[in-house]
């Protein structure tokens, strides 16, 4: 496989080899205490893993060995750096329970298939014998998305799809490509490079997850203005079930009843196991261009992405950080830096100009032609220009884009200073943006005031707009706070349900990319109606009636 | 409702009161029947109202109370023209039966609801008497959508939306509107011309059909390159079903699961009744540029369009008609006049620029600001010279326009002296379009051939293209053949099989915009494949269990 996982971290993000560019900065580190309110940091260090428990084993030696006639002994695995990697997903919830080293739950045995026929017997094979099986990508869920879940079956596997990695064809007349779906993403930009083409999705675990993952989840990219949503480029694909391959044909139109993809897109393995998928590829756009402007305000920022979006101006991303988030990495960024003059003449010409601490910063993308890229810049330079935005240029641009993947690798070294750190997001209409944003805000930071430890914390919450919609656009919230080492589990979920009720009962959706695995699942009902929720159960019962896949993701227990 | 239904054809296409232009045109005709080689044309007249045989009675008059007592003795009709009007849709398959006068089937009552409380205590009613619901919105189905099919149930009655007809909410900050599902095209967009703004969705059908069924049909406008098609503008909906009601929530976009909403997208009133929509609207357009071009061959005009999709030209729509289609429109409207000297200067010009037999008409849309407008006219005449394609100016666009809901009336007037017409679509990928065109083209010829009356007698073979994607478009074609008297119904199967054959021999969709109903029944599990349409079997199990909704449609049976 493209990616060799012994190299990757099993209860944090990404390679092990990456080195913590704030190792040294206490600077920083005593910067953000203050700013949470922390008297001092702690050690928090992970448990290595040596030392994590895992639960025992629970299948015989031929079930076993059922297994491994299937895909080979030396495709399944069962040491406790596999079983510990595939136990969870990668969300801070996750990341409490790894780093804690103390697995409930994790898969007995982690098997490798290579082709979809192979995916067939392993799922008619489980099913036979009661073991249930959790599809794994990347594994790079924030959602509980890959929990190692047996539900109630006797034990639970891992169906690892990343020796399925090959792209089978490539369609440059068509602009469509198909491709095996266990493939990571850099892979897959590689191989479609050679042929000229890309498909333009690239999520922040791009690096570490895969075009399976992607359709199961329902994802978008940074870039999904310009090249779409999973809905957008997804035209056929094959589900491998327990009843047998379920095929969509991608076709660039139907009107023969229903979208079948459109049941695949989302289906968190719940349904079967996406083993390849057709898709819309472009041409290897020959320019790029990234930039950031200030804005006074996130409203008039908000409002210069809802005119673009609705001119339909030919923009790749519009990124619009709120004031709080603006001011945090200008802030994290400049700490201990002695000011030079060039910034501090400026904070002078802001301040000149009236930018007050309300002030937004947006990364706005153009990738295309030159003629389409400068007239999308030259037209979102209008619309910036009449809500009285400052250019910030192209290094503000170029900053993002090389950091694009970064900001999931801050988690650790932060967790191993008592810091915790979550993201969630949700998307709803334009007109009710100001008040979701207003109640999530205010939810995030009223939950995290009551669950954080010592008289004076207090947390740091942070909003971004990263995809906006003719209709609406997404809000993704950042929030930083002193961990309670007491009861962690507790202050995550007191957080989340407090947020994630606010999102409801303000008209956002659970989730604009990050999907629903166990974590949004208490919610879902109230997303879907009881009728929609009766609707994805005998979907399930058709194409897995025994539940062998993903227990506990997606769908409300019937219990 | 706004459209009296005493006005329209219950036996034909659209207002009774529509005047047959080419009535008097002998010229006309004889020139079409030679073209066919038919000796002579017939006199087929339709069989009027009063002579119609309907099925008898089945339900007993307390049925027919408590179907009363939901909706108003005054919103349940019984006559003759009631029930004649609403048996079938509007196919040329469905005409033969209807000019006929022969109706197997036809509702026993057709029921007017007023609200969605309303659908859903008739659905519970007929449910609980074992009588069967046919969904109806305008009526206007080509594929037997709405034919007042019993199935195992004792008898039928049709649900009419016409008086559901409320615009109910529209929100110009978030570019989105919620309606009735009843409400017909034109007083849809008068609602929301007073409101500044428009859908923009112009099926052939548009003046009779209804927003309900456009969704249910999974249908497409003729500018649905500008406007999208019903899956890129239907946000939310509200299914009535004998389960209650599924309704979708219309979030801008949202990864919580699979999209429900693109299940009821094309269920055809299979497993509930459409109530209500919200949908994305657009400003209205200050500039329309709709333009004619010729281009030498029916390949050079199909890279023009596919250029001009894959590099996102904003263009309306594009809509190229093949040689045959080109000659016989021109052709059509030429017969009988003096060549003026203009035609013949243009005519000799064509023939000095070498443009041959092959030369292939296109119409190319523009909607929009006038800048927007301008650069994508531009950038496309830029395509269409570099093909080698001829301007034809504004007239030949203006012209289009106004007859762009008129073929369908063409078709009664034919029918009354001996000749069919019909029409069938497909779509596929780029790479795919030259083979299909050909295979459906040659089944459609060698099937008219092998099933038309008279030694010399032919059919005319023509198709267009009228939609286009970045990875393939859609092909349209339209035949007109000599009626078999004797045989007419076999006839139409004959070579609706044999044109469905090679659709999807060809990797063709059984339909891009037309639907499924009971025409393409047979061959959707090959669309879908065996789990595919067990899937959509559980859909109907959970929403409609005792299949009451519109038998006989969408799903193949499982006996």
């Amino acid at each position: 496989m493209t990616i060799d996982r012994t190299k990757l971290r099993w209860n944090g993000w990404g390679w092990s080899a990456h080195k913590d560019g704030l190792a040294a900065r206490e600077d920083v580190w005593s910067w953000l205490a203050s700013e949470l309110g922390m008297p001092a940091l702690l050690a928090t260090p992970a448990r290595p893993i040596e030392d994590i428990e895992l639960p025992a084993a629970r299948l015989s030696e031929p079930e076993r060995d059922g297994f491994k006639k299937i895909v080979g002994a030396e495709h399944v695995r069962d040491d406790s750096f596999e079983r510990a990697f595939h136990a969870l997903g990668r969300s801070y919830h996750d990341l409490l329970r790894l780093r804690a080293g103390k697995l409930a739950s994790a898969p007995e045995l982690i098997v490798y298939p290579r082709a979809t026929t192979e995916v067939l017997a392993l799922l008619a094979y489980a099913t036979e014998n009661g073991i249930a099986v959790v599809p794994f990508g990347g594994g790079t869920s924030v959602v509980g998305g890959v929990s190692a879940n047996a539900g109630r079956h006797k034990s639970v596997i891992a169906l690892d799809l990343s020796r399925m990695e090959t792209l089978t064809a490539a369609d440059t007349r068509s602009r469509m490509a198909t491709s095996e779906a266990g493939i990571y993403g850099p892979a897959l930009e590689k191989a479609l490079y050679a042929k000229g083409l890309t498909l333009g999705h690239y999520p922040q675990s791009f690096e570490f997850s895969t075009l399976g993952g992607w359709i199961s989840h329902r994802g978008a990219g940074q870039g999904s203005n310009g090249y779409g949503r999973v809905e957008d480029w997804l035209l056929g694909v094959k589900l491998a079930t327990p009843q047998g391959v379920l095929e969509t044909k991608p076709f660039p139109a139907s009107s023969a009843g229903p979208n079948l993809t459109e049941l695949v897109i989302g289906s968190e393995g719940a349904f079967g196991v996406i083993t390849e998928a057709t898709f819309r590829v472009h041409p290897i756009p020959p320019v790029s261009d990234y930039r950031g402007y200030l804005f006074r305000s996130f409203e008039s920022g908000v409002n210069a992405i809802r005119k673009a979006v609705q001119q339909d101006l030919a923009v790749t991303m519009l990124r619009l950080s709120d004031a709080d988030e603006t001011r945090y990495y200008r802030a994290f960024s400049a700490v201990g830096k002695e000011p030079a003059l060039r910034d501090r003449l400026a904070s002078a010409y802001l301040k000149a100009r009236n930018f007050s601490q309300a002030a937004c910063a947006l990364i706005a993308g153009f990738e295309g032609d030159a003629t389409s890229v400068a007239r999308a810049r030259d037209r979102f330079n209008l619309i910036a220009k009449g809500a009285g935005a400052l250019p910030l240029g192209e290094g503000q641009g170029r900053r993002w884009r090389e950091g694009r993947f970064h900001g999931p690798y801050l988690r650790d070294p932060m967790m191993d200073r008592g810091i915790g750190v979550d993201t969630l997001e949700t998307a709803t209409n334009w007109t009710g943006i100001p008040a979701l944003y207003d109640a999530v805000s205010e939810a995030l930071r009223t939950s995290i005031a009551a669950t954080t430890p010592g008289a004076n914390s207090r947390g740091i919450v942070m909003c971004h707009i990263s995809h906006a919609y003719p209709d609406g656009a997404s809000l993704y919230f950042t929030y930083i706070f002193p961990r309670a080492l007491d009861d962690e589990i507790g202050q995550w979920k007191s957080i989340k349900t407090a947020a994630t009720d606010a999102i409801v009962a303000n008209g956002g959706t659970l989730s604009h990319h990050h999907g629903v695995g166990e974590d949004h699942v208490p919610w879902m009902e109230k997303e879907k109606g009881a009728l929609g929720i009766d609707v994805l159960r005998a979907m399930k019962a058709t194409l897995d009636p025994k539940g062998t896949l993903n227990p506990g993701k997606l769908i409300p227990s019937a219990d």
